[in-house]
């Protein structure tokens, strides 16, 4: 069979890069050439050097054309490269991901360049927007935090009583390779603090795709790899940790990359994969949901890798099974 | 002026640990013997190397008599020590933070052995029990979640509207010196989790102090010391963030201890200090309070001293200023 | 084609669990098998959670008959196992990678049990050993902190000119699955100390391989996964980083697990995967080689796989080909 | 008595904020005024905020009269403020640390600007030049790397047969304040490597200091605080343990920062404080010396108040003996 010819614009990243070694890896993908502005002409095994040995690729700042393109640039870019491209087209980015222009102005502090394209776009969560995804030529997927939140909600959609309070902790890759203060390893090894109160991007994403009302509060952990979100749901009626359970089997027993609990997950039994782990429990009238995924592959290249073969009629868990390891 | 002759029973582990660190710079104290069971008749900087150069001490398994005994027991030791003890006792274990036997079997899963003493034993957090503190022969000094969840919620008591959601965060210090699975290296190192849902032992104490009612959910975090809090208070009105802010300023504006801000607090800011930094938001009936502390220090064997100074009559601060260092 | 049927005996620890995940993805094998002894009748993803949704093998104490074993059994326990199995062998633990027994006597602190088939076993480092170990039965992969070594110096053995100093440190995992006070996060992630000053296990297994006089000194970081050595080579003339780095081409061009550069290795490039980065560099009479592997796989399980696809006469690399990644 | 008027300019990094926590907290030092380019007009607890409640001072760019000086400047900052200060100077970077102004170029890559001064500085080691110190105005503290191996040579420097090798690693903290990609969180925490192979700026500190020919190899690892040294020192004879041990103890017996023992030495126990542990071991002619020191402490800040209470004729260890914490 031909294989799909694919093109990751924005490759110099961690986003990115993880969309490398995943296409890198794929048995049906030709990673046909990788772009990036900053690091143009660099071969991509000198930028990432975990690479060395599987590619001679070297980043360009121009594209071919091709089947498909993975988008990983910063905020804003993926709106001013997509009306470009002709193929198919799965961003990796914000810009995409809201239907709304005004919600995203809002959120963003920006109007929205290319807004005729905002409804497009479908939302990239295969587990709870498969069919669209399958026959879309456009996939925003799915933030890192938003769809840890977006999957613990989605099977309590109709039972949820008021609003939902999610607790999200993220590592310092979600920051990105770009050195920082809060990521500058002799400060954040031992911290731990909070951020964007009240405002995160990922608020309107999680409230869009649920249809709840949300508060969202993300904190900074110092792990590297993970996001982990404890979403305090208030019941409609009493349930039971069992009943919990069984409603989150209905809606996610078929998926491969969704494994369920009883109690906690642990980002450390996902790290490297596309898995996201939820656990969950009751009291009353209250449940918790407990997710943990990578957040550079479920919450970034993985999700959109999944994306990808839901679009080619590929296997959805194509280039993914790699399984995590441990320690 | 004479010494306070003070005595730590249970010195090995952790909080007992930095009771020692702290009492032997106390200028006002004299640390005149360590207890521990299994480390008896070892050195006490052969235990605990940091120390070396600052005591010739020598594990017993008994105490001489003394003005004070700081205990630093597992879990069930204090309650069969306290009787036995003359001087003043601040206990830094659970044993004797409940009020309500009943309470206390229902979470310790154990009859409490000395349930005549839990009423004599008055709260150990100074910001809001100091008169009683000074009064007192017996204290017990608040557990770290709970002490940082007390004092988030302390200056909205009357403020808020509901049932308050407060999510914790620990990092591994807080399991204490023995080694355990949960706080293996290569485990630890890449995991972020949840434990305890719906029943940690620091409920009922957070609820007896702030009069509340609280869904206490806490998490392990790759950090070695710290623990930080963050308060989902709904509230009787809308307010403004300084208008919580003032609220915070009038309970605590004489506290040495407590650093008020608007916005996140850090762990990294208080390690190795007594110090509790605050952190206030709020939008529309809806305020979050995050609380930073270093768990060994305001979280554990700090505040025991702070207690200490206060029963003995001295400035509440001594031997407690050594300013945080950074990073 | 028929696949090889691999059962793993020890398959509970890091590089047990290492060998199951390698062994599940790989194309060419059936892992029909995996024996524990405390974990007996426990399901292999309940004591290893990453890999649910892979498998539903439950830990034996017992092991069915097989192609091949793979043993990562503590030490002591091979000697026992392997003269009961008549499939082919390949042993991750210490047990049979000396060839005298009294050398081993020395350094273990205990007869060997099996000595007569010390011979037999092939030393399994495939870079140096790979037409042995194609005809073996019996293979002894090589340790972490031996392969980093041996595999510096094998390029070099013929231009030394004295005893070589071999500077070696050591991530947490390579301490084994059991908590421990060396392992104790709270201990360890502030930790970087020495051990077993002048006779570390490896250094015979170094001093076999390479013929040279060495003094192995080893080290604990903070890491969880990598083995990183710094080995100082005295030299019998002058060299250029060049020279070296042509002698490192000369031994090592088709190695598909080896990665060469001038200047320093970096065990971030490696972790997860079962390759070696070499840096080397010269000046006057001295060359230093650093070496970084992952400890649980090139040192560890992935060699072992290694080793066993040229006993079976699959591609070297079947299994083992799955990119690193970053960060 | 009066207190010694100090200020520190450069107080924006890491090694000049532990100078102003340390000044802040010594008994006979009144800390007048800290300065910095980037930070003027700002408060020092605002870029500290470890140190909120124990200074009001904002940071200036110029500085006032004082009886001392403590400089925290970049490479090349202090050769140009030196020459016009009139008080005491003790200067905590590298410009004054080396005397022929030949090798300081060779190693910095820059002429001095300042080549008549730098034999009027004493080098600022107390061990071992504690005379000197007491009688200048000018000190250069020795630097994190060059102290700890400093003083694991110098008992052994009559002794030593041949060139020494000094095989150090160092925690991020080391490479300063300012983000970089060396110690970007998700980079750092899982690498480790080594770094300025041959030609290390601390190569000729340790030369002048200990009279013995030395290759010092530097690498980094994935603590915050912490400098490790592992020398190898060739000896005229055969020596053991104990007989390396007692000259240690002859060369340091009175030392209040000095600890020794047998075996390695552990940053672990020295973080935060100015001791400096030496562990020492030794087999046939080659003896081992473990140093552990904290680099921003003894390794930076700590020496140089420990130098600056010599200059004024203070108790060496005013200000520095509080006890460091574990863990």
């Amino acid at each position: 069979m031909k294989k799909v010819r694919v093109v990751v614009i924005g490759a110099s990243g961690y986003i990115g890069g993880e969309a490398v070694r995943l296409l890198l890896g794929h048995p049906e993908v030709d990673l046909v050439a990788v772009t990036a502005n900053e690091n143009a002409g660099r071969r991509l095994d000198e930028v990432q050097p975990n690479l060395r040995g599987y590619s001679d690729l070297v980043y360009s700042k121009e594209w071919p054309e091709a089947d498909a393109y993975v988008l990983s640039l910063p905020h804003g870019g993926a709106m001013e490269v997509v009306p470009k491209l002709k193929g198919k087209v799965v961003d990796l980015s914000g810009d995409f991901r809201l239907k709304d222009p005004a919600v995203f102005e809002r959120y963003y502090k920006t109007p929205h360049k290319a807004p005729e394209l905002l409804k497009q776009f479908a939302t990239g969560i295969p587990e709870i927007n498969r069919g669209r995804i399958r026959e879309s030529r456009l996939v925003a997927a799915g933030g890192c935090f938003a769809s840890a939140a977006i999957l613990s909600l989605h099977p309590l959609r109709e039972l949820a009583a008021g609003r939902v309070i999610v607790d999200g902790k993220t590592g310092s890759s979600g920051s990105g390779s770009k050195p920082g203060e809060k990521t500058h390893h002799p400060f954040r090894s031992t911290s731990f603090f909070a951020y964007e109160t009240f405002h995160h991007r990922h608020t309107p994403e999680i409230e869009q795709a649920s249809g709840l009302e949300v508060l969202f509060q993300p904190h900074s952990t110092p792990l590297v790899r993970g996001v982990f979100t404890t979403s305090y749901v208030p019941l409609k009626r009493a349930m039971t940790d069992d009943e919990v359970l069984a409603l989150f089997r209905q809606a996610y027993g078929n998926d491969r990359f969704v494994r369920l609990c009883k109690g906690t997950a642990n980002v450390n039994h996902v790290k490297g994969s596309n898995f996201i782990d939820l656990g969950v429990a009751a009291h009353g009238t209250t449940a918790i949901v407990f997710a943990a995924i990578d957040n550079l592959v479920k919450g970034g290249a993985g999700q959109g890798v999944q994306c990808l073969n839901l679009m080619f009629g590929l296997p959805e868990e194509a280039g993914l099974l790699a399984p995590p390891a441990q320690p």
